[in-house]
């Protein structure tokens, strides 16, 4: 019987920071009653299987009434489609009204989630060894695990409790050049980041794309949690101030929708000249690189949000009107318990204002151990920060979501989380 | 507004091969009434849109029946899942009574498409620039393209009109040895190739099981057309031979159900032993892949696939009678309109015994400049084979499909390609 060598796998797979999050998993299963202040994924009873079916019904209803034929409807369902997907002209109606972002719907293209997104526009962007992408660390790992499945490297650039300083990034950019490598992009969370609950402040959204502009840079906008601020206060889009089109803009409907569809997309309205002078669309060069990884995104998932589109006139803000007043109660529960629990002015705690996370400075080292006894001993689960740093950092800080709990569960998972470090300290 | 310089972008949005493929669909888009014996897609009658609702009812209703509660239905469905994917012990009882192949529910991973598994299978076992890959060539293109995409190197084995010979694929790997490269698998497509309609012979297939073995090789066998053959003789899949578990199977919906489920599968049911003794399954060190390039598969994508599992009875073959026999009426035809149309001793074809595509020696160039022709004065398309080759080869062969159109259509498809070569030859 075959035997292969674990290390003779590529370095994604066996990467440590892997392990980490397979060890949280694992944790996790191990101890099923614990409350999860780690699970950042959306809370599930806003839609039931057979939303499913109407959504699906809605966009039928939809391409009948644009006078598609039922072969042409049965195409457009059942038949491997257009690489770049077929809700183009949906979601740039959608980002026009939402986010008062203005795009042809031919930038757009459709992916199997965001995660796909991210790849493609990695891949597409970094030709060699020398072309790195910087990001705002700490860093979502989903962004640093894409890059390494390509072997790109990431230049963090560090974040500040404030957001991400535009003079820190041309700084980093200059540094990169000088050691001969060539940035292509900054990724950046614009809104309510995930690990640190961070936003940009409006001037340095603007400091941000003049930076691009000086540092030749093209700048990766990630934004799942926008929608969900704690008022109705809103950051323009950095792709909505993109007027020298450097924002490649990535977008996700699992937390605006529901996860279950997988269903993500990119904007790239950049232009792209080749050596004989013919020029194109971003989105499309990178419809290559698409049809190599998923082909096209499974045009059923994409009838669903499609319907989604369709039944909500093309505003996610207005459909999502109960998730965001949801969202909002369970981030003060969380700022609120924090408040309640800890007394020890030792222990501090960012607010953020907006999205499902915040961070937690917790006074002592919040490590995979400290983890273990606290899913064991106190019932309570969350994130080391330090899995979301790449050289080091975030040893004492933890994540806290509060997106999958209900009110009383969040405040129970803090009083345990402080009963933990209280115990610790002591 | 800024420009992005083509050739600053990854060699797999320049590379040639993805330009030829975007000629294909240029042509074909330009004489939308040629008829094209270059469509390889699956013939969409078979199902209608109301299938996608029953079948995700059957499924939810199999859900059910197994005891879940609401709750549970609802996060299998809408919510992220496991990255792994919810068919694995639905997919290894089909494999079981469809090809005889018995593997643990836990060694299958759902993928978005089959597109998915070449790229997760290929990114986990190449770790660095010595470790290859060989493919029979000509090699369908959606294997060369996603090793493009990640920068491994694809090493040709000629694929003979009788197959793949092992002992090539042997001489092969021990060249590779010599240059001090890792061959790290063979890239097979087991029945009815795409593009050649070549098989492998039941005795190349144990063959090829015991060169993988002597040179420490695996196998990547790919059968997306397997249930196609002319008749019902089945030769044995490589992976229902693999005692030493050599093999890593690779599986698609497109064809026996629908593409627009974009749902495929891998087997990886491979003993991994990392240097700490610590054992696992590929299946679940290739998870952290997945994770990083889809995060898992449309669950509402998969729950179609497994509604159409349960409603067959996990038999696939029994499911498809009636594709089988389109599809063998179709291939006959092609064969005979070949007889039919070209007199001609010099023009040479092969005889598939099953599958979507046969090879013509059309004794002319059979290149980009001789498809424009076709599609503009014959009104008729098809794929140069060149294509399908790294270094050149194919350059007088043509790939004729015959899947996606009526038996009318492929006659007269074929007369007029008889009629483009006269007039060439003349």
């Amino acid at each position: 019987m075959v035997e292969l060598v674990r290390e003779a796998l590529h370095s994604s797979v066996t990467d440590p920071r892997s392990a980490s999050m397979n060890f949280l998993n694992e944790v996790a299963s191990r101890f099923p009653a614990a409350i999860s202040l780690a699970a950042g994924r959306p809370f599930d009873e806003f839609y039931a299987v057979e939303d499913v079916e109407r959504y699906l019904a809605a966009y039928v209803g939809y391409l009948r009434a644009q006078g598609m034929g039922e072969a042409g409807v049965r195409q457009a369902i059942l038949q491997y489609g257009r690489t770049n997907g077929q809700l183009g002209a949906m979601i740039a109606r959608m980002l026009e009204i939402d986010e008062d972002i203005r795009v042809p719907a031919e930038s757009v293209m459709v992916t199997s989630g965001c995660q796909e997104a991210m790849i493609i526009a990695l891949r597409g962007l970094c030709a060699g060894p020398e072309d790195v992408v910087l990001a705002a660390e700490p860093c979502y790992v989903g962004f640093s695990g894409a890059a390494r499945v390509l072997g790109i490297t990431v230049v963090p650039v560090p974040e500040t409790a404030q957001g991400l300083r535009p003079e820190t990034v041309a700084r980093v950019a200059r540094e990169v050049r000088a050691s001969d490598r060539r940035p292509r992009a900054l990724y950046v969370v614009s809104n309510f980041a995930n690990p640190s609950g961070v936003s940009l402040s409006a001037g340095m959204r603007r400091g941000l794309i003049e930076v691009a502009g000086d540092q030749d840079l093209l700048i990766l906008e990630d934004d799942p949690y926008g929608l969900f601020g704690l008022d109705d206060r809103r950051s323009p889009a950095l792709k909505s101030l993109d007027t020298d089109h450097r924002v490649i803009y990535l977008g996700s409907f699992a937390k605006s929708v529901f996860p279950g569809a997988r269903v993500g997309f990119l904007v790239a309205d950049q232009t792209v000249v080749s050596a004989a002078g013919q020029r194109s669309l971003l989105t499309d060069e990178l419809s290559t690189v698409k049809s190599m990884i998923t082909v096209n995104t499974s045009p059923i998932a994409q009838a669903v949000i499609g319907g989604v589109l369709v039944s909500c006139g093309y505003s996610l803000r207005t459909a999502n009107r109960e998730k965001i007043a949801f969202y909002r109660r369970n981030l003060r529960t969380l700022l609120a318990a924090l408040e309640r629990h800890f007394s020890d002015p030792a222990i501090t705690w960012n607010s953020p204002s907006g999205g499902f996370f915040a961070v937690l400075d917790a006074g002592v080292r919040a490590d995979e151990k400290l983890l273990e006894l606290s899913a064991r001993d106190y019932g309570v689960l969350w994130t080391p920060m330090s899995f979301f740093y790449t050289g080091g950092g975030g040893s004492h800080a933890i994540r806290l979501s509060c997106s999958a709990l209900t009110t009383d569960q969040i405040d129970e998972g803090v009083r345990r989380l402080a009963a933990l470090i209280a115990g610790v300290r002591s």
